[in-house]
């Protein structure tokens, strides 16, 4: 199955579970702000991209939606925080206003907090074992927290005005952006019950992806348009960060992107030689999906 | 055994417990914000009651351990975001610098999301049973987020400047403050195995205690000293919020909180009169300990 098809045919049930797991009859401010940035929209990546590999191992895919819908708590909370006065300062994001534009910034970061708590408590009411539900509970707080995408930020904040070498870049980015993206592969692996080796492949071809996602999000910073990116262009810039474009230049940029996308590309067909029922064509096309024009 | 002595045995070794849980070798910003305001101090009431009630029962207490640390990291998680100056613009918080006059408002929102995170990691680490394990987690984040604390923040701000009723401000406290206390009596049982007659005393007993918990400190604000409270006085007033004295006038106030805390000493004589081997000085002067001269 391609992933475009997958898309068209899941995105929109796992918008509703997804809503549906906080929207209640009397809805307070708070809940309000929250369906506001959850419903937002973007394209769903980490979440979908959970769902459709447990799909491709040919397992029972619904087992991983309260993972899902937990990943995109902890992605949406971190954008509302992240585009504070106090951190990037953006107004916009996916096209609309900010969270704390829209409602105010003590509203937008108490639905930040809303929403990481929800999250952990979604993933409570998993129907996998509890063994596993305890497992990926684990997996998302270490990806999250300060050994993860909240350290990355700092990090990233701490580097802004200094040249980082591409070792520190890296090292942001695995956190900020990459953990994520792996936590999709690594739960899908689990929930799928993968062996150890296609675990192990699950898991670098989510670095690779995750390290060409953040390479795309720093050219289209320079030459994208707003509307392809979702947000204001041109921020790495009047922010003074390190990018790959600003580090390598945007030629070699380009070149390290296709690289991970073709070694990523590879390693899925390793996983096709093993497992005789995969769907490589979910991954593969979500991969090809990511390049660039 | 008096909670006076309990607390002199098991306060520092819960201290060092907690904040080894997030210290390691190469501390960086973010681990730093957050160990300053862990180590910051207070009394530490809600895990150490946590703590006591499972040993009141005469149950291994080191089990609630990681939730007396979860616990903990989501009270001090929720005072950071509170003093941002977005919500109370509080400089002093227990005798020292507020998180973000300490650091910066950017690390001080990280920090609190990073305490937050991590206290759902903590717990998966727990030596109870799976099934415990997972009910305490979706116990704790439904008590944290926006059914419980975050909603009661954002109810709390929504009602400044505004004459609330007494059910609006016992609302408003009972997801603001009263969850969390909830949470360590219910978890004590939880963990303890009492059988649901006590579970109901407890829970009982929890929501008198955490009305008494508000009232206190609605009175101190108004005629305790910084000292006592560890936080500026006055502040309820500045900011033109309802509470028990504006609301019910000094004495009052005082007789609403001393009849909680007499009906919370009356069922736990009930506890003691089920469960036999039942400690019942730990809460009786626990409850003592609250109340003002």
């Amino acid at each position: 199955m391609h992933f475009q098809t997958f898309t068209k045919e899941y995105k929109e049930p796992f918008e509703t579970y997804l809503i549906e797991l906080i929207t209640n009859e009397s809805q307070t401010v708070i809940e309000e702000a929250m369906c506001y940035s959850l419903e937002a929209g973007g394209k769903r990546l980490r979440p979908l991209l959970l769902i459709a590999l447990v799909k491709a191992f040919k397992k029972d895919e619904t087992q991983a939606y309260p993972f899902a819908a937990a990943l995109e708590m902890i992605h949406t909370y971190s954008l509302i925080h992240d585009d504070l006065p106090a951190m990037d300062d953006d107004d916009l994001r996916r096209g609309k206003p900010t969270n704390h534009i829209k409602y105010s910034e003590a509203t937008a970061i108490l639905a930040g907090d809303a929403l990481l708590t929800k999250a952990f408590e979604v993933m409570t009411d998993g129907t996998c074992s509890n063994e596993i539900k305890l497992l990926l509970i684990k997996e998302l707080a270490r990806s999250s927290g300060y050994e993860g995408m909240v350290g990355g930020q700092q990090a990233d904040m701490d580097g802004e005005h200094k040249q980082l070498s591409l070792i520190e870049i890296e090292s942001i980015h695995s956190r900020k952006t990459g953990m994520l993206i792996h936590f999709a592969f690594k739960a899908a692996g689990l929930l799928a019950k993968v062996d150890a080796e296609t675990l192990n492949d699950l898991n670098t071809i989510a670095k690779k992806i995750g390290i060409a996602y953040q390479i795309r999000d720093d050219i289209l910073d320079v030459s994208g348009s707003e509307e392809e990116l979702g947000k204001r262009v041109g921020a790495d810039a009047k922010q003074g960060k390190s990018t790959y474009p600003s580090l390598l230049g945007m030629e070699r940029a380009h070149k390290l992107f296709d690289d991970q996308l073709n070694e990523a590309l590879l390693l899925n067909r390793a996983i096709l030689e093993r497992e005789e029922n995969y769907d490589e064509e979910l991954l593969d096309s979500f991969i090809e999906s990511l390049k660039l024009n």
